[in-house]
């Protein structure tokens, strides 16, 4: 019987969805979970990784399991062995699903404040950024990022994707007090494509990066050298949409 | 020289702003930052303790100095040897002031979220309640607690505060989705009555506690038995008033 899981988690102590060198991966603490309970070697298969330091609210896996517990407690099973830092919101059989080919739109969030020095309250879950001059550039900046584009200029050096198309369907900024939340919904993301677009997004926030200087990096796949990619802290996986079957 | 410093901190990990026992106090921490910068054993005041898991955004302390820091720089000088759970948000020479006697006004926010776990995400710095049905009445519970009454009800048991007339002048319920806070602000506050406060109010969310009882217990000094301490975690001291001199 498949399963499929919606997980919450802090990402900050963990190397990640899944990783290949030392630390400890989210996947693997949910996979010993389910030994503990039902004594099977399963693998759970998300919709796609998250990087060290990256949290979620809504990230989505599959595993499949002879054991005979109902879908639906399944929640409650592996909850009772997981630590407080990750939590299966719910379990419920899905047969013929896959939690990473069936992903039809992942909506993220950056999250950010607008402070000198780094806040021990908001830390854990936010990036710091300098003070923004230019909010209107920026959000016209994340209106740009709207539609079909080749992002290869949000791509990651190295990475070996060969089709770098992608359609996002929300790019929004809010603004509440000094906090600043990027709102990003796409069909799909290439390696730390996210944290690159926030990061196009601050520099458009600080002045040094036009709405005009964005179309043209979409255009000829290379992005400035004032386009960091922002730390992972601060960013959220919130949910995974399906299409209904 | 009298230095006023303005200091947030997450609570999480440290045994309060003070303490006699084990473990690491904010206090302690502060004091040693300020020896490794100026080599003297000093005294930090705060406006009050905060229990151990209890968070400040705004707590206020001064300290005596004889070391020739610029006021204003005492915060850079601090902050580069504390660890990224203490931050100093301001410093300023207050000579005559006294972080503790002179405070007028405190407010706290006491953060809850309805979930039916806890969550990894918010479980930091807010406290899982179960879901709140009646609202209403926790709003005009809020409301009631409203101006100067003898708080005796919602001291901690074994205190020796002979004097437990406080007055309140914000005491106000505010709910966004699922999300749960409580804003008071007072002239002062007995032992964990700010925590108390708060889980009568939840006890009036579920429908255990009504108005009326609430001013029961106001005038009968004693409270009932499902009038629980809330967590710490979900404790913050905001900010601290002081009159103009």
């Amino acid at each position: 019987m498949r399963i499929k899981l919606t997980v919450e988690y802090d990402g900050t102590d963990f190397c990640g969805w899944q990783c290949q060198k030392n630390g400890t991966s989210v996947q693997s603490v949910i996979e010993k979970a389910i030994f503990d309970v039902s004594g099977e070697s399963v693998r759970v298969t998300a919709s796609g990784r998250t990087d060290a330091g990256v949290h979620a609210r809504g990230q989505v896996a599959h595993f499949d399991s002879g054991f005979s517990v109902p879908p639906e407690k399944w929640r409650y099973a592996i909850n009772g062995k997981l630590p407080q830092s990750i939590l299966i919101l719910s379990s419920e059989r899905a047969d013929g699903f896959h939690a990473r080919f069936d992903a039809k739109r992942k909506t993220y969030v950056y999250r950010m404040y607008q402070a000198e020095s780094e806040s021990p309250i908001k830390r854990r879950f936010a990036a710091r950024i300098d003070k923004i001059d230019c909010l209107a550039e920026m959000k016209k900046c994340a209106e740009i990022l709207l539609g079909t584009h080749d992002f290869k200029c949000f791509q990651a050096s190295g990475s070996s994707v060969k089709d770098t198309v992608r359609t996002i369907f929300v790019s929004q900024i809010s603004v509440c007090g000094n906090d600043v939340e990027y709102t990003v919904c796409g069909n799909g993301f290439l390696y730390n494509m996210v944290r690159m677009m926030s990061g196009a997004l601050v520099a458009a926030g600080k002045g040094k990066l036009s709405s005009e200087s964005l179309k043209e990096m979409l255009v000829s796949g290379s992005r400035g050298a004032y386009v960091k990619t922002m730390p992972p802290n601060g960013l959220t996986l919130e949910s995974v949409e399906y299409s209904e079957k």
